[in-house]
């Protein structure tokens, strides 16, 4: 099962480097969109628009990025379909692992 | 008791003013601040110290501008201990109101 895979202390220091690398960039992101968002606030409602972008922004990130190893091959697929790691970033990974990423996947519950 | 006061329509009118009044500032300097706090942000730590500020700030300000007219008087109390508004703004409110909005006011459940 996925879920039960085997972490080689190799293959946990490539997938935590990628992991983040990915939140790096996703927190660079949320810096970036919130000082442009807070420099194009005219009203009340701008205001309240980007209390709701950063709420989103930090529930979103802490369900994303959760390193757990039971579920680093969930996470690991997710940032590679929205392009914020790269296969080459998981090279050093085993074979078996990098087919599960490449698959889509369902976690069941 | 002071939930039971009658306003007649001119007292309505100037509570309104008084109360738009102390909201807009209120507005505006949260908007000031949101602006500065953004400016300054540098890592992620800065990023959702200014998502608390503003989700405590729509709180507070939901929580304390409450225009009910069985709470106006509480509110004004309240408006007036922070330097929000001044007596002059309540000019025309009859006495009775007035010195209810003087004293310090407890509200019982």
């Amino acid at each position: 099962m996925m879920r039960d895979l085997h972490w080689s202390p190799k293959e946990k220091r490539i997938a935590r480097q990628a992991f983040e690398k990915a939140l790096h960039k996703e927190f660079e992101t949320a810096i970036e969109t919130t000082k442009k968002m807070a420099t194009q606030i005219t009203d009340v409602d701008d205001l309240w628009k980007l209390e709701e972008y950063l709420t989103n922004c930090r529930k979103g990130i802490t369900q994303k990025y959760d390193y757990r190893y039971a579920m680093l091959v969930y996470v690991c697929n997710r940032l590679i379909v929205e392009e914020r790691i790269s296969f080459e970033d998981l090279n050093g990974l085993k074979e078996g692992k990098l087919n599960y990423i490449r698959s889509p996947i369902h976690i069941s519950s």
